[in-house]
């Protein structure tokens, strides 16, 4: 029992050149001349696809698909009978970006199986490899198109929403993929709580927390979930910048500074006590048609993006931006318009699965931290199933979504290896 | 001697017959449908220049131009030799806008010296109603074209500038209105401090404040100079707004909050001196082609307009923009680029002159406010090249600039009765 982890260690360095062959032919067929571009349900995508299925049956996995075109490279278990676990990760991409947001954590999820297979280790229950289609929300407006699919929670009406590239609608490139439209728009559920044991997914970190604390690998407390204002609005008078003394002006901008002044105070507040926010105003603009350097302005457009782990702040925060609009409208004499105050629900990463997570990382001697993930990811979906999920990150480098992002190898190799001895754990 | 007011303040109530229909004439001939349009050196405004000459005629004016075509209306005093006194304002208008900016003030001076003749009082020095060009600084992005061409003061290279509507340049307009562009590029003389006695302005007040205070004119202490920043930036970076913690970031759109939030501080202790300031952030912007809800802003555009009648306060200000912006810079790992800051100079009005306006304004029971002047006057041009200026402001409803400016003309009528007895002083 103890050579366990190191048979399996030595077999996943072993399958490190199978990762790096992988890598580079995902970034050669998928390469736009800056970054990688897969758009989610193209042929590149689907090209991916093949590409992991080829792999898989070549160390000896089966693949599957789903109604959804999502790929499964199966590990088959002693029991068959019993749930699955699942390690998932998508292969789409964002328009030029890079090529480890999404496929590091399938080629992971593939390597680790094939270790297992490799160290003569059959697991108690079957090992899916999860490549997911569609987790990227910039082509459609949708997120985790493919995963909502196969938990039968794909709204119908998202059917008829384009992709910005072609114009089309998700439907015809569903079909077109192959997908049984069918059985989505009937919400079947391919996957479900009681026929998974466990969701897994190894992801680069989007932000620079790891790559700053000098730590290879993080382990994933929770998914933020966010409250948002897409497009407030503040409404004053557009007056003359020279002729109207300031306590007559209603002046959107500085109303405006002034309820981000009030929300910045909230965090730092919340913050202080310890508790999990970020606060973004990322377009926040005057009316280019009207304004002017000699006119007081009179309308701002703005988006709010308030992300926390915990639900109770997110809900203190819709209360906080609602109850300072409110005053300051009264106080500035302008208008706010918040336009809805939208939710997403955050996503506790299972308690159990976690440690199982912290203990491998101590057991194999793997420096990590626990984080919270600010993006979101199909990991989230999973949680909201009702299956217990689990995250690691790999340090990365320059930000995800762009061609600058940057994996060293070495990491991802932690990463793998903390992932392949938890789920080693979970499915023996 | 005590007559006297009563006489020409009863010709000039007998003259708003003539300022209405001349009101109502000029409106007729610039309608575009909504409000008002004479563009600067176009045939709207040589037509409403012709209007107020052909008027000027009836009434026994004799007539002359200068070579950038402003029209002086003038009543001849008994000296000819000596410096004469004008009474000026600009008959072009900005786009859609009202009848009364610019115009009222060349129609008060015409009814003044109209009811100077018919109360038989004829000055002892020349009285000019100077009719000016190209006040508006909209059209060619240049402000009062035709009282500098008059004053010698029109750099060469402006004469380039294309109007927005047209495309063409200054220099074509000019030519086609009849300007004398040589004499301008020489930057000769028609007007000088050695031969003008004052220069006196009624305008429409472009703020509220004669509205909120239930005053209908005021008396001008200064015209606001100011401190700009045409185009500032402000750099920071791009990131995820889920996955980058607040402390990682460097946010534009936070970076610029402070440097408002300093400034208006600013704002507040200069104002609680007493001293005069107003600040205004007209244009302010994220990057609208990289900008997202679900990003750190990484670029934030925005102006500055600090403006006072005092200078000390507009170099303090400038001194406070740029050490604001470095410490906020360093703070919050940002780079301003603040694009060079511009001055215009504040024109403190004449205090002889003033005084004389303040004195007529007792002797007539006319109620009064002093107040400075927030917008820019062609009265900052004659200030600036030496000839003692002074200004009334008439009560004016909705601001100006737009088709909803509103004048009184019982207020007009009060204001061009306090300009004609401080102007018949200044002459007598």
């Amino acid at each position: 029992m103890s050579k366990r982890p190191f048979d399996l260690n030595a077999a996943l360095r072993g399958r490190m050149v199978l990762a790096e062959s992988l890598f580079a032919d995902l970034r050669r067929l998928s390469a736009d001349g800056v970054g990688v571009t897969r758009a989610p349900y193209s042929e590149k995508e689907t090209a991916a696809h093949d590409l992991l299925a080829q792999a898989a049956r070549s160390v000896g996995l089966e693949v599957e698909a789903d109604f959804a075109k999502n790929t499964y490279l199966v590990l088959r278990g002693h029991d068959r009978t019993r749930p699955a676990v699942i390690i998932g990760s998508h292969l789409d991409s964002v328009v030029c970006g890079g090529n480890y947001d999404g496929a590091a954590g399938v080629i992971a999820g593939l390597v680790t199986v094939a270790a297992m297979i490799d160290s003569a280790r059959r697991p108690a229950i079957d090992i899916k490899v999860m490549a997911i289609r569609a987790e990227e929300g910039t082509w459609f407006g949708l997120d985790h198109i493919g995963s909502r699919a196969a938990l039968g929670e794909l709204p119908a009406e998202e059917l008829k929403a384009l992709r910005v590239d072609s114009k089309r609608p998700l439907r015809q490139h569903m079909l077109e993929t192959g997908c049984d439209l069918e059985l989505i728009q009937s919400k079947k559920r391919f996957l479900e709580a009681g026929s998974t044991r466990a969701y897994f997914e190894l992801h680069i970190e989007q932000g620079p927390v790891l790559e700053q604390a000098k730590v290879p690998v993080g382990i994933v407390t929770g998914i933020r979930g966010s409250v948002r204002a897409h497009a407030a609005r503040c409404i004053g008078a557009y007056t003359h910048s020279g002729a109207v003394p300031m306590r007559m002006r209603q002046d959107a901008v500085m109303a405006v500074m002034d309820l981000v002044q009030a929300l910045r105070q909230d965090w730092r507040d919340i913050d202080g006590a310890g508790d999990d926010l970020v606060l973004t105003f990322g377009k926040l603009y005057t009316n280019s048609a009207l304004h002017q350097l000699s006119k007081v302005p009179g309308e701002v457009t703005f988006t709010i993006d308030a992300r926390s782990i915990d639900r109770t702040i997110l809900d203190r925060m819709a209360g906080l931006i609602s109850a300072h609009a409110e005053r300051i409208a009264r106080e500035a004499r302008v208008e706010f318009n918040l336009g809805g105050l939208a939710f997403i629900n955050p996503a506790r990463m299972d308690p159990a699965l976690f440690n199982g997570l912290l203990h491998a990382s101590r057991f194999l001697d793997i420096k990590t931290m626990s984080m919270p993930s600010g993006a979101g990811h199909d990991a989230a979906d999973f949680t909201n199933a009702g299956v217990p999920s689990a995250m690691v990150f790999v340090r990365n480098y320059h930000g995800s979504h762009n061609p600058a992002e940057h994996m060293e190898i070495e990491d991802f190799c932690l990463g793998t290896q903390l992932l392949a001895e938890a789920v080693s754990s979970v499915a023996a």
